[in-house]
């Protein structure tokens, strides 16, 4: 699992930081990535990336302001274009499908693909055999989601002794075993899955937050996660701010990674009054009440491996 | 008048040209630019000139096309944020208001200036004291206008020997003069202005259509105008393609700057089956038609004086 991020900054675009939108990269899981939020220009910046338009399998919306949506419609044209003729489901609050609805119609954009518009509640918004994604309402000036994303539990590593003992030979016996499924061997010896694999192997959990105030179903959202994405719009000095327009500081952002006994965080969704040199300054704010910390940047890339995250790019 | 293009691309952004925006820059004449067509990004493009979005005055939007309109609601609402407080104009096809409307409503995008639609139809869309505009649909596969943008005429110059042999001191009386205003000197005599200014300086006319087959609106709306602005989508060679899907080849966009008797030609909208090195090419194929014709590119900047286009950045 690789989270890039293609916007971090908030309001509106600056040179440094493009509105909201992040990519959670499934390659190796499910082979397509998923967008949370998609400001303007989230296509542009996708361009300088590996990412393609057409492995672009669902969007997660966090709310309707502006800087999280104006890049939908020309990413939904787009992927057409480019050879996306999968289903695509987009999920985010109510008026998301009206708009997109409106704005299809009169720019007359022809999907050629399956589109699917979700309106979110709390609860489960999507389940399959390898994922569940919760949704939360957060604190903002507007209805505003947090999402959870699971990955369920992978079947146990193949216990390579128990393996050889048992007789099997290398090849195809061994992937059906490691995927759970018991098999018979030429002499007719039934050899069980669960005899030859150790425990199943734990998923990873990604929490996702959208614009809020620090509040508790954020903390709910995040519990025991392996990576917190938490906006970090304000930092102390101008923490006066953050009520007024529905926003949190960094320590606020802290504070629900270190509530909900979260492994790491990364702070996005920064103001344009931070330069890239205080960076420093934000993480040092952060640290005093959890870490690790990143200050996520545009085109920043996260590895997460072995229950470390590492930035690869 | 100095016309800088923001998005030269067709269809979809790629990394040399983003989808369609140019800024007809005015500020000389009335301290504004303005905008025709603004497809997403265009705000991205815009941080990286001269352009202040609370400078922008007007809008003129050729066709609802995606590549077209979806860097309006964003750059809406950034105009607002970066201090534009002065009045809007937007024109464009029917159908643009109902999508501003209902993209604002959901987007919670509220404006801190007035915004105006005007839903365009053949005939004058703007005129006040220094420019009128003029729209002429065109022939594309969705309701396309081009626009013609006269400046009027200007006072004449003031003749030198003429104001000195009428004895006007230097000073504010010659600005009166210039202006077109008769004065009277401090020992009573009368100064005409039309008896110490030349005729009458002609305006610049430019023309800006959207995409469009050849047609014959075209050639009306470019009819002895400066500077032609049009689209080339495809070459001679990828002319079976144009009709189908309501486009021009560079040769239609020369052959109507030739049939209107134009003064020189900028072909944008160009296709990212060229690449930059065939940017000679197409020029090439114009010129066989017509010149001095320019091959658009993002950010470049040209100045209209003296009867020269020439470009400057
Ligand atoms: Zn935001
Ligand atoms: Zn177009």
């Amino acid at each position: 699992m690789h989270i890039q991020f293609l916007g971090t900054g908030a309001g509106m675009p600056s040179k440094q930081r493009n509105t909201s939108s992040l990519a959670l990269k499934l390659l190796e899981e499910r082979g397509s990535f998923w967008l949370f939020d998609c400001g303007e220009a989230t296509q542009h910046r996708m361009l300088h990336t590996t990412l393609k338009p057409r492995k672009l399998e669902k969007v997660f919306i966090t709310h309707l302001h502006g800087d999280h949506i104006f890049g939908l419609p020309g990413m939904l044209g787009s992927r057409g274009f480019l050879g996306g003729s999968g289903r695509l489901d987009l999920y985010g609050p109510k008026g998301l499908r009206e708009w997109i609805d409106v704005t299809l119609r009169i720019s007359r954009t022809h999907l050629n693909y399956e589109l699917v518009v979700h309106e979110v509640e709390e609860g489960t918004v999507f389940e399959d055999e390898s994922f569940i994604v919760r949704a939360l309402s957060l604190d903002h000036v507007v209805p505003c989601f947090g999402y959870r994303v699971e990955q369920k539990p992978l079947p146990g590593k193949l216990l390579m002794d128990r393996v050889s003992r048992a007789g099997v030979p290398k090849g195809p016996l061994l992937r059906k075993l490691k995927e759970g499924r018991d098999v018979t061997l030429g002499d007719g010896t039934l050899v069980k899955s669960g005899d030859v694999t150790g425990p199943p192997q734990p998923g990873f959990t990604v929490a996702i937050l959208g614009d809020t105030r620090f509040t508790a179903n954020a903390v709910e959202l995040a519990q025991d996660a392996d990576v917190v994405v938490h906006e970090a719009t304000f930092d102390r000095e101008s923490a006066h701010l953050a009520g007024p327009y529905g926003h949190s500081t960094i320590v606020d952002a802290a504070k629900t990674a270190h509530l909900a006994g979260a492994r790491s965080l990364v702070a996005n969704h920064i103001s344009a009054r931070f330069l890239p040199e205080d960076a420093e300054h934000l993480a040092a704010e952060a640290a005093e009440v959890f870490s690790p910390v990143e200050i996520a940047e545009d085109f920043a890339e996260y590895e997460w491996k072995n229950g470390v995250l590492r930035r690869i790019n």
